[in-house]
């Protein structure tokens, strides 16, 4: 006989179950009460909000309720009742309590009481089941499924990109490499080298940066298209914003141009951020409570002016100013922390590279609402991107959010065969490797653009966690493949 | 100025705009026609359909005529009439055409006649842009939007499980391994051994082959949760049905029992499967002519007698026959193939391995239906599957679809910490490595179960593509990752 005859805690305070039997099923957060009563607090990962689950020892015996401790998993089946307290309107007074698993409270890691992020993140096979990251999970689901909700509505095709491949040709950082040779004895070439035609795939490959490139294929095909996939870094930073193993998207779109693409990025990004302020209603503010909390133990001068849910209403309130790296320089150079010397870099010619101070001065200070930089020097941006006609710029954008910086980095790409095999010959990268990007230059070429989003960084954004570690169910860091 | 001012195919052969002036943007297909007029089959990847552009070489110069070719891009601006010929019911008047990017026909790869599958293949940055291939990944695109819309509806939170992964507990294949030590040279421990201490992680890693076991986690929490994401197969298989990157679905349920698990499986396979037919029509129409066609030419014992379509009305019309394990053993001992022989493996007793045959047999033969078989011998399945009362069978599930055989394999997860652990001892899995899996047997267990889709078999069901290669855009298997 099927086992799942429950009320989903969600649906249960949604609906008035007044007067009716039902049959929850769940974790234990806390037990409380007294000789005469006992109130349990159960969750069932459907929403942040705990049930109370009323047990009477006349009916619920002494022996059931001993082993209702935290972190228990219980079934409880009785009448639903208007609640008494506050915080809830109805509560189950329980008929019958029966105890799926016992959770040994001098064991149990997650006991009632404040613990540390390190220690939840030491325990992150457990941490879903404590309100912060219960709640940042539903809202990265909720961040997700508005992505595909957004393209599908849109008449994008979701297209899965390569995750080996023998191609780093964008050269955005370490890779991994993925092998089945034998590290202690691997085959040799004549000359000593380490021979990749042994190997699993005859050549030697590599875990993917970034699916633009073969994403672009498939857009000069399907016209529109996103990926929304893992990629990955070998890059031994130990920061809280950078992950091994982490998620883009990234749509391209044939008969763009940078203009088209700014207006799709900024739409998208107020779509997905609104979805989830509507569908994560009692999540974010919980994790709006959280991050005001975490703001007010900071020093002062380390402190955010908006709260997690200002910043959101922020960007999704605002028009994004839309100005030229050029521009941006020139407001910088003239600005107050720039000329009192208040920024560790201080910008004083064209060509800089902006760094976060910059980014979140322009969006904090100066505009007071998101930017997208466009057209920034082609020297410090990847030989995709359109080349612009002043021979010096490419048109590129970044979009910077409020105390995040850059969030979203994107180009039109360059479709002109001759201006991109001069570049890449530049630049040092192989047009025989990348024979296939070219193909789609020679043959049926047309303007297209495309962008990447980091979607743990909209995630961090979106619940306000300091740590990207905490926005991920199990982080890959250097040093860390735990579970 | 933005460009992208155009009509998309699918939504112009939708709507009626007769008498209106618009643009479409897209690739020649074919060009025909004679002096006095050119008809160019035009598509953009929104629909199987092409749009016919009738171009007047007095309006139209012979200039631009001469460089629309098969594969150029084209711009085409015009008066949309009612269509002449049969097929469509409009087409373009063109009062301009813009070349946006040539396709020189004595190189373009894609020219219009019948192209191999291998050499399809191996153009893969182009093959997106055939009829089949098109529709393949339109259909593709519908199915893994159908997954996020069947879970999200249901509740169900979408986790991101780990790529990289330091356990391979399952045991359930060869895995590739993920590195940054030098090859060459890799770091030794005082007795001989490759020092992965010294590795990225500290430790050996690889690619992961399930999400499962951390789904498992997320569900202990979060109740309901799915993965859907790319798992990995180091096998030197080079068949139709292997591919040694390809995506999982897997979803994993708290307060779930076997039969609360083979009814989810068998709503949500004939969801996704209706979903693709309701809004892939022309495509699946396409698909099934395809098949049809594929399917006379082979040897007349090796034909299916269901075409494309017959076959995905035949999962969506018919509840699923479920049987044990031991029934169907029973079935296949006493079928006709099995007494004459004809079966390449006889099944002569209980504990055999059924073989894609077996399968067939009972779903295509006796049944005429799809078959969920249950309950089977433990020595056959994995260490986490639930132990049944009679000591030798499991909790298993396998659902078995016409022409394909297995399809998804669950089962309803051990629950109980001493039988899991016993089992684990008896198959020589070490307790220690999974500790973060037995917590959750430790703490808070209860009754929960899954089971996993491979996502390239049901896009290969449901477009009746014969080589699983053919349904992945970039396809990695032994001695390939090219693109």
């Amino acid at each position: 006989m099927a086992f799942n005859k429950r009320s989903k805690i969600k649906l249960l305070l949604e609906s008035s179950k007044i007067g009716k039997n039902t049959t929850i099923m769940g974790w234990v957060r806390t037990k409380r009460g007294n000789k005469n009563v006992s109130f349990i607090a159960v969750n069932d990962g459907s929403t942040i909000q705990n049930y109370q689950v009323v047990a009477d020892p006349n009916v619920i015996s002494e022996e059931v309720l001993k082993r209702i401790t935290t972190g228990a998993c219980i079934k409880a089946t009785g009448e639903v009742v208007a609640s008494q307290g506050a915080g809830q309107d109805s509560e189950l007074i329980a008929q019958k309590i029966e105890v799926l698993g016992e959770a040994d409270a001098d064991k149990y890691p997650l006991q009632p009481k404040k613990h540390s992020m390190e220690f939840l993140r030491e325990n992150a096979h457990l941490r879903m089941r404590t309100n912060t990251f219960g709640a940042v999970f539903r809202v990265r689901h909720a961040l997700a499924f508005a992505v595909h909700q957004y393209f599908n509505d849109k008449g994008f095709f979701y297209i899965h990109t390569p995750i080996i491949t023998a191609s780093d040709a964008e050269g955005a950082g370490e890779t991994f490499r993925v092998s089945t040779l034998d590290m202690k004895n691997p085959p040799l070439t004549e000359d000593g080298a380490v021979d990749y035609t042994k190997d699993f795939f005859e050549r030697e490959t590599n875990l993917t940066v970034s699916g633009q490139l073969e994403g672009e294929l498939a857009a000069m095909a399907l016209a529109e298209i996103y990926t929304f996939g893992p990629t990955f870094r070998a890059e031994n930073s130990n920061t809280t914003r950078h992950l091994a193993e982490f998620w883009m998207i990234e749509p391209e779109m044939a008969f763009y141009d940078a203009e088209d693409n700014q207006d799709l990025a900024e739409d998208f990004l107020k779509y997905i951020i609104s979805y989830a302020m509507e569908h994560c209603k009692a999540d974010l503010e919980f994790l709006d409570k959280r991050a005001a909390e975490e703001n007010a133990k900071k020093p002062t001068n380390e402190r955010t002016e908006l709260g997690l849910l200002d910043r959101l209403r922020f960007v999704v309130d605002h028009d994004f100013e839309r100005i030229s790296y050029t521009e941006a320089i020139e407001i910088l150079k003239n600005s107050k922390p720039n000329k009192k010397k208040k920024f560790s870099y201080i910008i004083d010619e064209w060509g800089a590279d902006l760094q976060s101070e910059h980014e979140r001065f322009l969006v904090e200070k100066h505009f007071k609402k998101p930017v997208i930089l466009t057209d920034y020097p082609k020297d410090i941006k990847a030989f995709y991107m359109k080349q612009n006609d002043d021979g010096k710029t490419v048109a590129a954008m970044d979009i910077l959010f409020p105390g995040i910086g850059e969030i979203v980095g994107g180009s039109q790409r360059e479709e002109n065969m001759e201006k991109l095999t001069t570049r890449m010959d530049e630049m040092g990268i192989s047009q025989e490797e990348l024979y296939w990007y070219l193909d789609t230059r020679r043959f049926g070429a047309t303007p297209h653009s495309g962008f990447g989003l980091g979607f743990e960084r909209m995630v961090q954004f979106v619940t306000g966690m300091g740590n990207i570690r905490d926005v991920i169910a199990f982080p890959r860091t250097p040093g860390n493949a735990e579970f």
